[in-house]
């Protein structure tokens, strides 16, 4: 192993090269800016790793890329990642353009550096640098690489369903974890699920004249309505019949894990620019909150006139994108379905729900073999304890490799607590970079030294 | 005066023409695009009309554009109208471009043709009319022509001001009036007023991944508790503490020509594809509600992701934009002081309140010996009995000139039920072009006759 990492370390030029030339291309899920240049880039990347690659393709769906090397060893261990982006508006928030990355300050700016192109083409600069210093790897390994993991992985269901048989392993190591503000490496057991919807209400055929506001009904006013029947502010309740009933609260097991690596409050209030979190919450609370509450989010408002100054007008739609995150053992198919109800319910069936994402949450046992696996080789790479969290308050679909007997697990990352995912001026150290791949080549050969 | 009107008959080609050369010259106050052009274009068309004209300037205003013709008449006439228009978006609901005036099949389409270019170039070419057949006019004659009328006339109140000598007469003649769905002119003895605020929520430094959601404010919620706080959608009551207190209700002459001229509910709810009206008012009270009771409308809202799919964000901002449409005796002033101090009271002094225009309701007594000189021109031009309405549900700034003591009526005008004002395909008939120029050399020449 040593090899490897001494070949990984003199590599290092290239290695930023290569995920330089990753973020360059567009890769938009949401409008598929770029999305099939991306997949075709992905593997050639992959086979100049050393991987077999294979790209699949659905009708109206998103390609997903495969990749494989396999040794007969008796450990598989499954990558799951992603090469779409989030779209990279608003475009002037941007320092440096979101497709022309740009090292400042010992930072690379990309939309996707950090979610999660870095993670990729880290897992690619291991195993290149394990196989040519050590002639083969120590494990089985298999990746699958999707692209609609921004717009909810609407296709990979029947992408992972297609692929059982390739995707046969011991455990899918997630798409990648960030080093928190003391350094240390945050790993993931499982992550929330997600249903977006948007809202659509009509008025008029037309935007009228605001004069008309007296009589005519305003569709603004009307989706503020529908907004206050889904849920209360003041409180952050959802108010969807049902919507809590299967909220699971966290087995001690969890707890333990919340009580002992609590959220750098600080850190976070601080880098956000915020007085206080929801609630005024803070310490265990404030954890339970972030992983073990679902959320009504709004994503975006939008009706009549936006521009700069006035324009008097009764507009003709208003919009609402929502997304709420799910916990276990919520599903996200009947709330769905609840939310629906209620707005029926509610009085509103004339308001139009627009579906554009539905995924479960997942939960792995915290005491699955490979935990203590991916805890040593985060703390011998970072120096510092990691920080195991139960569950990541984001989304991904974990649940539909977990129906397949693949359970989760999120370790090896390049991102860090300040990386703007989603948001302008997405970012990683670019010495983060380099010690993803170093924990990639030392968890791969420590996993392959645990009992089949 | 049949020569006059023979004149402006035989000159309907050439009228036209000078219409479409003003609305092809853009002029959105909300933007500035093209105003001083406009501006130097009106002048030009009242010094081809026959008048002494002026453009006054003030330092951070839009100019105004004064006219006159005095030939020692014992009545002095004086025009109240605007150049500037209403921002053209939505621009990809245009059949033809907003600036590119278009005939099709007897309408004219373009933006500002009906509010109000198209009455502002009828009452010009009136004159123009007259001087050239008869050789003087019957009354003298003002025009004060404005350019802020759109964002709320913000700087008029400064110009009527320094103009006081110059704006002595005995009535202003408002924007225009527009022909209802059975071919009546209809006329109005008042506006209301306006509030028109944006207000600003603002919540982390950046736009965040969604996931912080369970633990992270979002400002389009807080937003949504601030327009909670502002009206009751239910019941279309505005919250607002002391908001009706001056809300005065129709006087019996005033009550009298709302049931003598009801709305005509059937056009009005087929042409802007309503199944019912709020409240499903019909009738008087219908009136009522549209002309006598204030609004409180959302005519912007915008915060997050807009764009086309999903993006899971945590918006840093969401904004919505309000006008308060105001009846008498509501003052402005006092009713933004009062918005301001509820919004407080309801514990969102956070949230800024920008101010957008600010101008105050008016009435004219229905006994004012204009009404019926224009109530007789009205019906000889258009050969219906013409609608009185005693205000209209719109604002114009009305006040600032009842203050120095010329009262307003709104006349001869060139729109019509689907002119669409403030909206996409605003257009004309053109025949109402015509006739709109016939009302006026009829109307001067009568109200000449009355006794000073």
């Amino acid at each position: 192993m040593q090899r490897a990492l001494d070949y990984a370390n003199a590599r290092r030029p290239a290695e930023l090269e290569d995920l330089v030339r990753l973020c360059r291309q567009p890769s938009v899920s949401a409008t598929g800016h770029g999305v099939p240049e991306t997949a075709a880039l992905v593997a050639e990347m992959m086979k100049e790793a050393g991987l077999a690659t294979r790209i699949l393709e659905r009708a109206g769906a998103h390609p997903v890329v495969l990749g494989s090397w396999d040794g007969h060893r008796s450990r598989t261990v499954v990558f799951y990642n992603h090469y779409d982006v989030q779209p990279p508006e608003p475009l002037d928030e941007w320092q440096s353009e979101p497709f022309a990355p740009e090292v400042r300050e010992g930072k690379l700016y990309a939309r996707g550096v950090s979610d999660n192109k870095g993670d990729l083409v880290a897992r690619l600069e291991a195993i290149k640098a394990y196989l040519a210093a050590e002639g083969g790897l120590p494990v089985n390994v298999k990746f699958i690489v999707e692209g609609e993991e921004e717009i909810g992985s609407v296709h990979l269901h029947q992408y992972v369903q297609d692929s059982e048989d390739f995707l046969k392993g011991d455990i899918v190591v997630w798409e990648g974890g960030e080093r928190d503000a003391r350094g240390a490496l945050e790993m993931q057991l499982g992550c929330k699920g997600l249903v977006y919807i948007e809202l659509v209400v009509r008025g008029a055929v037309t935007d009228l004249h605001s004069s008309l506001a007296a009589i005519v009904p305003n569709p603004a006013w009307r989706l503020h309505q529908v907004l206050a029947c889904l849920k209360d502010p003041a409180t952050d309740r959802v108010l969807v019949e049902g919507f809590y009933d299967r909220v699971r609260a966290p087995s001690p097991a969890e707890e333990e894990l919340l009580v002992r690596f609590p959220i750098d409050e600080d850190t976070y209030r601080r880098e956000l620019g915020l007085n206080s979190f929801i609630g005024n919450l803070t310490g265990l609370e404030l954890s339970k909150k972030l992983l073990y509450q679902p959320t009504c989010n709004i994503a975006g408002l939008v009706s009549g006139y936006t521009g700069p100054g006035s324009k008097t007008v009764l507009p003709k739609e208003a919009r609402a994108k929502l997304d709420f995150r799910l916990v276990p053992d919520q599903d996200a198919d009947d709330i769905l379905r609840r939310v629906r109800l209620h707005i029926a319910r509610c009085g509103f069936s004339d308001v139009e729900v627009l579906v554009h994402g539905v995924e479960n949450p997942s939960q792995t046992p915290v005491d699955h073999p490979a935990v203590p696996v991916m805890v040593e080789t985060a703390r011998t790479t970072y120096g510092a304890e990691p920080v195991v969290q139960p569950r990541f308050a984001g989304t991904g679909p974990m649940a539909l490799f977990t129906r397949i007997g693949l359970p989760s697990i999120n370790g090896p990352g390049v991102g860090y607590y300040a990386s703007r995912a989603h948001a302008p001026n997405e970012n990683i150290r670019v010495q983060d970079y380099y010690l993803g791949i170093e924990h990639v080549i030392r968890f791969l050969d420590a996993y392959a030294q645990t009992r089949a």
